[in-house]
């Protein structure tokens, strides 16, 4: 049987796959402590009917180390050098379930995921920017994933947009999600008019609203250089485009593919833009078929 | 008998390649059609003293099929959809050798070279940027080079450095060439003085020369901005930095170094910054390499 877990800062979702699809699922709050995220999975996967050998992929936020597995720092969870893979064995041992667990960096999973079964499906070469309240992302380069020298993998959101640029969270200053993160566009935002309203707010009264223009005009130039950044680096066929503000504010991710092309300009080849299609199942799913 | 061949848009070389070195090697102006050019290498092999199985790796300005090893196009030698590989066989046909021909980018083949066996030796990940007239380079990720979807490879010199910056060769605008290649030095130079001098010199001039400060410290930084790119989209352990302009320039790849360390910041991995070692033959050494 084939299960994946989705492990966010603020969530956990653990769900049977088959032939690539959610059958069920189950959504939790996310526990403090590695033990309690374990016990946590070994419930649900009694809940969802696990039984005998069962394939286990855990998409978690944070660095994963390539080798081993272990989660080296989640900022979101507060771990460092956690061996979650044990602790959900030693969680499970008494169920006489047959384990094989298989740890993935969350978005790198979601990545896999619309490769494999989303919107990349049947291509050798993709790229994915999925925009939340900050910019993640990753690639697949012939069939494989890419996951870096340190297990980060692709921090496209932290690449350089603008040279000595607004500052980032990151700490550093310029990275495209300083200019298009939704907590970044809330800030512009704020900082304009002094309100604070939510992305996918000032997305809507873009029309009317002046400053609301300004703020996602730049938010969508940050974006469409991050896909030509992307195309120029590794020569993608495609570029998927996910995320919550991406799903939320209709007609983003056509604008950032036509300014895009735009770019591209004439005698190069654009890769083509599609926009994710799995959501929020793509790290869950993508986890579990890197379990495989 | 391994031999490696590098087809630019003024040269041809060819050199007999024995454990990762040139041991000999012919140079020529480059002819202009590809029949020519395949009677120089045909002849190259004879003064070579090729004989029985001919391993014959071939880089070549321009782009490469993937699956063909066609070169679809190449812009410097006025060639579209040429089989050159065909073409040296049958200029090769009378000699009783057995050639088996692969054919690369040239810039492919030179990352590739220092991959196998330059600067990036011993690594798995690693991307190369090449400063000369313009800006190539390229990656290899978990030991594989990326030739991306269309054949072009990596297009460093062409990912955006300033949106809607300088004018750059390619049509677009503020390509990370269009500040830092060789080219750009010279251009901007001009812009601001009035002179004409060639980017080596413009360098060798910048103690005492307020423009000639101004632009290489524009290069260093759009140079280290590239590097910060390259980092964190693929996270390599390594950037290897090469070509002409590093070479003539004594102290602009530690500058450069330096500069992309301090916009890495703190709590982030930056990646080692090595200088090429094959120069001139990375290329050669490289094609040759890929044909084993």
């Amino acid at each position: 049987m084939l299960f994946g877990v989705d492990i966010g800062g603020s969530h956990i979702r653990v769900g049977r796959v088959v032939a690539e699809r959610v059958v069920q699922r189950t959504e939790k709050a996310v526990g403090k402590s590695p033990d309690t995220v374990a016990q946590q999975i070994a419930s649900a996967l009694a809940e969802l009917g696990a039984s005998g050998t069962v394939h286990l992929g855990i998409g978690c936020a944070g660095r994963i180390c390539p080798q081993t597995g272990k989660v080296l720092f989640s900022p979101n969870l507060g771990w460092r050098d956690v061996d979650l893979a044990a602790e959900v064995e030693r969680a499970t041992q008494k169920t006489g379930l047959q384990l094989l667990v298989t740890m993935e960096n969350d978005v790198n999973a979601a990545v896999w995921g619309e490769f494999r079964c989303g919107a990349g499906k049947g291509k050798r070469n993709i790229a994915a920017v999925f925009v939340g309240t900050g910019i993640g992302g990753g690639l697949v380069i012939e069939g494989k994933l890419v996951r870096g020298a340190s297990g980060g993998g692709a921090e496209v959101g932290h690449a350089p947009f603008a040279a000595g640029g607004a500052r980032c969270v990151c700490g550093r200053r310029g990275c495209f999600e300083a200019y298009a993160g939704g907590w970044a566009v809330e800030a512009h935002y704020e900082k304009m008019t002094g309100k604070r309203l939510k992305a996918s707010e000032i997305w809507t009264r873009r029309r009317e609203d002046p400053s609301a223009a300004k703020v996602w005009r730049q938010a969508i130039e940050a974006l469409a250089h991050l896909l030509l950044t992307l195309s120029a680096i590794v020569d993608v066929e495609m570029v998927v485009l996910g995320g919550g503000i991406v799903e939320r504010c209709e007609g983003l991710a056509d604008e950032v593919a036509s300014a895009y092309r735009d770019l591209v300009g004439d005698g190069w080849r654009a890769a083509d833009v599609a926009i994710a299609k799995l959501t929020r199942d793509a790290t869950l799913v993508g986890a579990a078929l890197l379990a495989l």
